[in-house]
C-alpha cells in the first residue's frame, strides 16, 4: 500500500486515461416533468446557468446592510463570489484579526469608540468620465458616519474615514464624474460635531449637512484635509447624486421630514412616521459643489472638529444652495445618463417627478425663486423646473437607467413592482411584479453616463415564502430581470444569506483587473512592501526582554519556524509571509486557544501580536486546506510557566528510529516517482502549453516544487554520506512530499490542457 | 400628487388589472448560441434551476471554516440561504451585539479569553435511529476546542461548551445514532488540561483524547456534568464516526502522525510534514463508548479541570480501547449505513480500506491481538479485520454513501476526482473530475443509516480559474454532482463567498420545520419568555441613579418610546420586543455612533446595554427596511452633558402648524382610502383564501393593521372633538399610515391569490 505514484491507477491518471462519464440518458422533457418546470423556466435557466469555468458578464457590488460588509456577485449567474469585510471584523479574511487590518479598523474609531460594525448602504464605484473604471469602491456606514475605500486590485478595505461632524448619515457614497469627490449626505439631524442641544431647540441647533470627500486617486485614499461639508437645515437629508455633463459641478440631495417633526409617542404625540409624512412635499437640495470647493479654498469655511464646514448663511449668500419641492417622502434622486434630468420618486406619491436641469439652471441664473424656506434658502418654483411627472404606481422609490435613450426603471415599494417608462415622453412602457416590497433597484452600469442595459436587479426587502424556510430571520431576495426586450422578464431569485443590502453598483466584468497574487512580502492594507517580510532561509526569532518577534514563512506544507519558545507574560508577534506564487495557494495561521485567524494569500505578509499570558504547549497550524499534507502544517508555541527552570533548547526525541532499509525504500520510491514526473513533464512540454497563461503559471509552480525537491534531495544525500539514516530517511520523505506536490500540479495541468483543447506540437 | 390610494393606477393595481408581461420572444437555441451552452449544459440547468417560489429538495449545513459560522444552502439550486453565526460575532443577526447572544459567546470563553472566532469543521445533525431528524445541529471549533449547539427551530446558536482538557481538536462533531452523545476528537497532542510540559517529554506528557458530550434532547443542551473523555496516545487523532446497527455503542477515530514526530525545521530538522508521513501506517482507534460511559458512572474516571477523564490505562484494562493499522496519513473514518463496515482513506495511499465490524468484534472478543503499541493498547491484526482494499487513485480522503446498497463515494484530493465504487465487492464503478483538489464530499443524508442518494457535493479546496476573479483570496468551489444514474454528472459550481467549509451535513428539506415567528416576547437564546418583554401600551422607561432601563416595542413603523433622555455616564439598557406577527417583518435597532445592531424578528425580545459616556443628541433607528416609512422609524437618545441644568421634560415644538383645512383634507383622504380597502377586503373574502395558509397569515396581519388604524382614528376623533387640529391632523396621518400598511399587505394577498389559482367562491 506504499508509494502512491508507482501504482497503475496513478500512472493512468497522470497520463490521461481517466474514465470519462458517458452522456446522460436523461431527457430534458423528463427533467421538466419531474421538476415541474415550464418552457419559460427553461429559458430563464438557459439565460442564467453558467457552466463550470465560464465567467459572468457583469460584477455586482452590493452593500451588506447591518453586516457591515460588501457582497460581490456575478450576473447573470447570481452566484455570490465574495463578502468583503469593511466595517465588521471577519476572521476568514483575517480582517480585524491581523495587526495590519486592525489599523484600518482603528481609523474607524468614532469619538474613541470602535463600533466593530457598520450599516453599509450605498456602494459607489470610482468613475472616469462618468463611467465605472473598476479601480476603487466606496461604501458608507449609516450608523456611525464613515466612508470606506476598497481597492479593487485585491478587494480589500484600505481606508476608513470618520465624518467629523455628523452623528447619522445615509446619502453616500456617490462620486463626481471623475471621482474628484465622494458625496455623503446626513440623515437624522444632529448638532454638528456630535454635540448636545435639547430637542426644544431642534429648529435652531439641529442641522443636516452634505460632506464632499476629496479623493486622491494616485494614492487611492481620501484626503481628509482637502474635504469639506456644507451646513444644511434639519430636513433629514437622504439619497444624493452628482450631476454630470451639463449638470457636472452640481449635486442633488433629497430629503424627508421637511416638516422637522420630532416624535414622542411615549408622551402622547403621534410618532415620527405620522408627523414626518404629514406634508405633501419635501425638498430637493441643489448644490453647486464646485463653487463650494472654491469658497472653502478661499477660506470661507468655519472649522468644526478641524473640518471645513461652509455655513448655510454663506452658501445662501454665495448662491450655491437651492431647494425645490419634491413630492412626498422621496427616496431616490437620480441624474439621467446625459445629466439633463433628475428623477425623484416619492414613497407616498404615485408619480416620479422628472426635473429639467436646463430649467433649474435657468431659474437659478435668473434668480427666479418662488419663496424662501425658514432658513433663507431660495426655493425654486417646482412647476417651472419640472419636465414631466409620470404616474407609475404605489411607493416609487429609486430609479436606474437603460442603455436605450430615455428609458428608466423605478422601484415601486408598495406595489412590489418595477415600472419601465420613457421619462422624456412621460409614458409607462411595462411593469413587472417582484417578490416582495422592492427597495432599490439596479441596472447594469445603470447610474453611469453610459448604462449597459441587459439586466436589472430588484433588491427586494421581503422574501417571505420565496425560499425554503430558515427560521424567523429570512434572507433578502435579489431578483434578476431580463431587460433586453420590450417586456421585462423575471429570470432568477437569489437569496442573500447574510446582511440586508440597500443598494448595489455594477460593472462590466472585463473592466475589473484584480490580481491573483501579491508582490512578495506585501502588506495588503497599505499596498507597500511590509518591513516584516522575510525570504525563505532568512526566517528568524528575535527575543528581547518581555518580547518575542517571529519572522516566519509559510509554504506547502510547513511553517518556518515550527517551534517557538516564549516565557509566560511575553508579548509575542508573528510576522508571516506566504512564500507561494501559485494562484489560490492561500495559507492561514492560528495558535490554538490564543489567536487567529490570519489569511495569507500568495505573497502577503501579515502579523499578529498577543500576550502569552497563559503557560502551556499550544499548537499552531495552517487554517486553509492547502495541500494533501495540510493537516501536518503545524507547529508549537511553547509558553514556559513563570519561574520554570531554563533547561536549554527544548528538543523532542524522535519516537521512531529509521534504518538504512527504511532509507533505501524511500529513496527508491523517490527515484521511481521522479520517472513518472519526468514522463508527465515530457507530455506537457510536447504540447502548446505556453498558449495558456493559467498553465504557464502552474508549470512555474511545479518547477518551484521540483526545485524544493532538489534541495531536500541534497539534504538527503548529505545525511546518507554521514550514514545518518534517521535524518536521511526523514529528508527523503520531505523530498517525496515535494514530488507529490509537483505531481498534484501536473495533474491539474493535464486536466486543463485536455479541457482547453491543447495540441501536441512536438514529440 | 396627494393621496396615493385614490388614483386610478392604485385602484387598478389593487383590483387586479396589472400589466402582465407577454411571453418572451427569445428562443432557446438563440440563447444557447449566444451564451455558448451545450445540450448537456441545458440539462444541468434544468436539473438545478429553481423558479421563484419553488423549494429545494434538500438542505445543506456546511461548516464555514475560519469564518466561525455555518453556511446553509439548498440543493439542487445551490443557493445559500443563511450564514448562521456560531463562534464569531455578526451584526446582521445581532450575534455578539445584543446582551442575550453575548451570554452565549461568553460561554465560549476559553481560559478567560474570548476568541471571537472559531475554525468550524464538521457539522453534525441530531439523529433519531441513525437518521437526521431536523431538530439540532452541532459544530466544532478546531482552533479553540469547543462545541456549539444550534436550534433548528430558529437557526440560532443556543449553547457553546468549552472542552475542559484539549488545546486542539478536529474530529467533531459526530453523533451517536440517537444523539445521546456528540463526539469530539483531539487533533494536535497537548498536555491534557492545557498545561505545560517541554517537547522533550512529548511521548510521556503529551496526549490525545476523545470527548463524549452528553446531549439532553429535552433541554436542547449539552450536559457538561454528564460528559466525559478518554485519554489517548499523542497520535494526532482526526476524524471520527459513531457505530450504528451492529456497531452501535462503539466509535472509530483515525489518526495521523502516529510517528509522534515533532518537527523543528528552524533547527535543521525536517519539518512535521516529512516526519509525520514517514511510516506506512497510522492507527484507527476503536472505542467502546457505551462501556466507557458505564465505567465513568462507576467512578473509574479521574478529574481534570473538573471533567471526567478515563485514563488510558483503565481503558486498556477494561478492554474498551483498541488500535488497528490504517494506511497512510488517513483522513476519513466512515461507518457504512448498515454499521457493518468502516471505510478509511489514506491521503498518501491509493486505496480505501474497508474494515469489517464483524471481524473486528470477533478479534476483540477472542482477544486476538497482533501486538501492543508503546502505551500498551492492543493492536488488532489488520489483515484479519479488513474486508477489502479498493484501489481508487491518488489521495483518498473521505467517504459518503449512496441509497443503493454497497455504493460509496470517496474524494481523491491529489487526483481532483470523486470515485464511485462498490465497497462490498471492491469494484470501482465510475470516476468524475472536480475543480480542484477536493477535501470532503457529501451525499444527501450520506452519513445516515438511510442515505437519500440523488446528489453529491464535492467540497473542493481550490477554485483557481473557475469563477470571475475577486482578488488573491479566492472563493471555495462546491460542485453539485448528479448521482442518480450509473455515471456521475457534474451539474453546478457554487462559489463559497465567505469562509472555507470542511464538511457539510444534509437533510431532506421536509424534515425541517423551522418557525417563522417567536412566541411573543421570546429570548431566542434561551427559548424562554424574556423577563424584559413588554406588550404595546406597557412600554416604560425606568430610571435609577446611574442607570436607565428602557422597555420598548417595535412595530411598523415606530419604536415606543421615541425619545429617551439620559445623563452622561449613565448605564443605558434598551429591551426591545418586536410586536409584529407577520412573517419576515423583522426590525433592527441601532443608536448612531453608540451601539448596534439588534435583529428583532417577529416576537423576539432583545436587549443591549451600554455606557452613555459621550454627551450629545444621538438618533436611533430601525436598521431593517420594514415598510414604506421605514426611514421614519427613528428616535433620539438625548445624552445630557454632565452638569447641565435640569430644564424639565425636553419637548420639541412642532415646526409646522396644521389647521382645520389640513385636518379635513387628511380625514377625507382616509375615508376614501377606507372605501378602497373595503373593496379589496370584499374581493379577498369572496375567494377561497382560507385554503392558503400564507394568505391567512397575511390577512391576520392586515386585520392587525386595520385595528391599529381604528385606534388612530379614535385619537383623531378625540382631538377633533377638542378642536385640536394639530394633534388631529397628525393622528389622522398616523391612521392613514396604518391604512397604507394594510393596503400593502392587501396587494401581496392579491398577488398570491392570483399566482396560486384562487377561486371566487362567493359574490
Amino acid at each position: 500500500m506504499r508509494s502512491i505514484l508507482k501504482t497503475s491507477v496513478a500512472l493512468a491518471s497522470l497520463l490521461g486515461l481517466t474514465t470519462v462519464g458517458a452522456l446522460a440518458a436523461d431527457n430534458l422533457d423528463d427533467v421538466m416533468k419531474r421538476r415541474g418546470l415550464s418552457q419559460k423556466d427553461i429559458l430563464a435557466a438557459a439565460k442564467t446557468y453558467t457552466p463550470t469555468g465560464k465567467r459572468d458578464e457583469f460584477m455586482v457590488f452590493s452593500s451588506g446592510g447591518q453586516s457591515g460588509q460588501i457582497i460581490v456577485y456575478g450576473v447573470p449567474s447570481m452566484r455570490i463570489l465574495k463578502y468583503v469585510s469593511v466595517f465588521t471584523p471577519e476572521p476568514w479574511q483575517g480582517y480585524g484579526y491581523d495587526d495590519e487590518s486592525k489599523k484600518i479598523l482603528d481609523q474607524g474609531k468614532i469619538d474613541g469608540r470602535q463600533p466593530n460594525w457598520g450599516d453599509t448602504h450605498h456602494p459607489g464605484l470610482s468613475e472616469t468620465d462618468g463611467k465605472p473604471d473598476g479601480q476603487f469602491l466606496f461604501i458608507n456606514d449609516k450608523a456611525n458616519p464613515r466612508i470606506a475605500v476598497i481597492n479593487l486590485h485585491d478587494f480589500e478595505t484600505q481606508q476608513i474615514v470618520v465624518n467629523p461632524i455628523l452623528q447619522s448619515e445615509h446619502g453616500g457614497t456617490f462620486v463626481t464624474p471623475n471621482t474628484d469627490y465622494v458625496l455623503e449626505a446626513a440623515q437624522y439631524p444632529g448638532v454638528l460635531g456630535r454635540g448636545y442641544a435639547p430637542l426644544s431647540e431642534f429648529n435652531d441647533k439641529f442641522r443636516g449637512a452634505m460632506t464632499y470627500w476629496k479623493f486622491d486617486r494616485s494614492k487611492g485614499r481620501i484626503d481628509e484635509a482637502k474635504s469639506f461639508s456644507i451646513e444644511l437645515p434639519p430636513y433629514t437629508q437622504d439619497l444624493s447624486d452628482a450631476g454630470k455633463g451639463p449638470s457636472d459641478g452640481w449635486s442633488f440631495t433629497n430629503s424627508f421630514c421637511a416638516e422637522r417633526y420630532v416624535g414622542g409617542i411615549e408622551s402622547g404625540k403621534p410618532p415620527f412616521e405620522a408627523g414626518c409624512s404629514a406634508n405633501d412635499a419635501d425638498y430637493l437640495h441643489v448644490i453647486n459643489w464646485k463653487k463650494a470647493a472654491e469658497l472653502v479654498a478661499a477660506g470661507k469655511a468655519s472649522k468644526i472638529n478641524g473640518h471645513d464646514v461652509l455655513p448655510m448663511k454663506t452658501a445662501i449668500e454665495e448662491g450655491i444652495l437651492f431647494l425645490i419641492a419634491e413630492p412626498k417622502s422621496p427616496h431616490g434622486a437620480d441624474v439621467t445618463p446625459d445629466g439633463k434630468f433628475i428623477i425623484v420618486g416619492g414613497k407616498l406619491d404615485t408619480n416620479v417627478t422628472v426635473y429639467s436641469w436646463e430649467k433649474i439652471k435657468a431659474a437659478i441664473d435668473a434668480k427666479q425663486f418662488a419663496s424662501k424656506d425658514t432658513y433663507g434658502i431660495p426655493i425654486l418654483d417646482m412647476k417651472q423646473v419640472v419636465h414631466k411627472q409620470v404616474q407609475l404606481g404605489l411607493g416609487p422609490l429609486h430609479t436606474q437607467f437603460d442603455s436605450k435613450p430615455c428609458v428608466a426603471y423605478t422601484s415601486l415599494y408598495v406595489d412590489s413592482q418595477v415600472a419601465k417608462y420613457d421619462y422624456c415622453e412621460g409614458k409607462v412602457l411595462d411593469k413587472i411584479s417582484v417578490h416582495y416590497n422592492i427597495g432599490h433597484l439596479m441596472a447594469m452600469e445603470g447610474e453611469s453616463a453610459t448604462p449597459a442595459g441587459k439586466y436589472l436587479i430588484a433588491l427586494n426587502k421581503l422574501a417571505i415564502d420565496r425560499f425554503n424556510p430558515v427560521g424567523p430571520l429570512h434572507p433578502q431576495n435579489h431578483q434578476l430581470i431580463d431587460i433586453s426586450g420590450d417586456k421585462m422578464e423575471l429570470l432568477y431569485d437569489m437569496p442573500i444569506p447574510l446582511g440586508e443590502p440597500h443598494y448595489a453598483a455594477s460593472i462590466s466584468a472585463d473592466k475589473l483587473k484584480p490580481g491573483v497574487r501579491y508582490k512578495y512580502g506585501t502588506d495588503s492594507r497599505t499596498g507597500d512592501t511590509s518591513p516584516f517580510s522575510v525570504r525563505p532561509g532568512s526566517e528568524k526569532i528575535v527575543k528581547t526582554p518581555g518580547k518575542v518577534e517571529v519572522f516566519a514563512t509559510a509554504i506547502r506544507s510547513h511553517f518556518t519556524p515550527e517551534i517557538v519558545e516564549v516565557n509566560e507574560g511575553d508579548e509575542v508577534t508573528f510576522h508571516i509571509t506566504n512564500a507561494e506564487r501559485a494562484e489560490d495557494e492561500t495559507h492561514g495561521f492560528a495558535v490554538s486557544t490564543y489567536i487567529g485567524n490570519l489569511s495569507l494569500e500568495p505573497g502577503k505578509t501579515a502579523s499578529v501580536t498577543f500576550k502569552a499570558d497563559r503557560a502551556g504547549a499550544f499548537s499552531y497550524y495552517c487554517t486553509e486546506f492547502c495541500s494533501a499534507l495540510h493537516l501536518e502544517m503545524e507547529g508549537y508555541l511553547m509558553v514556559k510557566p513563570k519561574g520554570a527552570a531554563d533547561t536549554g533548547p527544548d528538543k523532542a526525541k524522535d519516537a521512531v528510529t529509521y534504518t538504512k532499509t527504511d532509507f533505501d525504500k524511500q529513496y527508491n520510491t523517490n527515484i521511481e516517482t521522479q520517472k513518472v514526473i519526468d514522463s508527465v513533464v515530457k507530455y506537457i512540454m510536447s504540447t502548446n502549453y505556453k498558449d495558456f497563461p493559467t498553465v504557464v503559471a502552474l508549470v512555474e509552480d511545479a518547477v518551484d516544487q521540483l526545485n524544493f525537491a532538489k534541495d531536500a534531495k541534497s539534504k538527503t544525500d548529505e545525511a546518507a554520506k554521514k550514514n545518518d539514516w534517521q535524518q536521511g530517511t526523514l529528508w527523503a520523505n520531505q523530498w517525496w512530499q515535494y514530488q507529490v506536490k509537483a505531481a498534484d500540479i501536473g495533474l491539474r495541468v493535464k486536466t486543463y490542457l485536455e479541457q482547453n483543447g491543447a495540441k501536441v506540437v512536438a514529440k
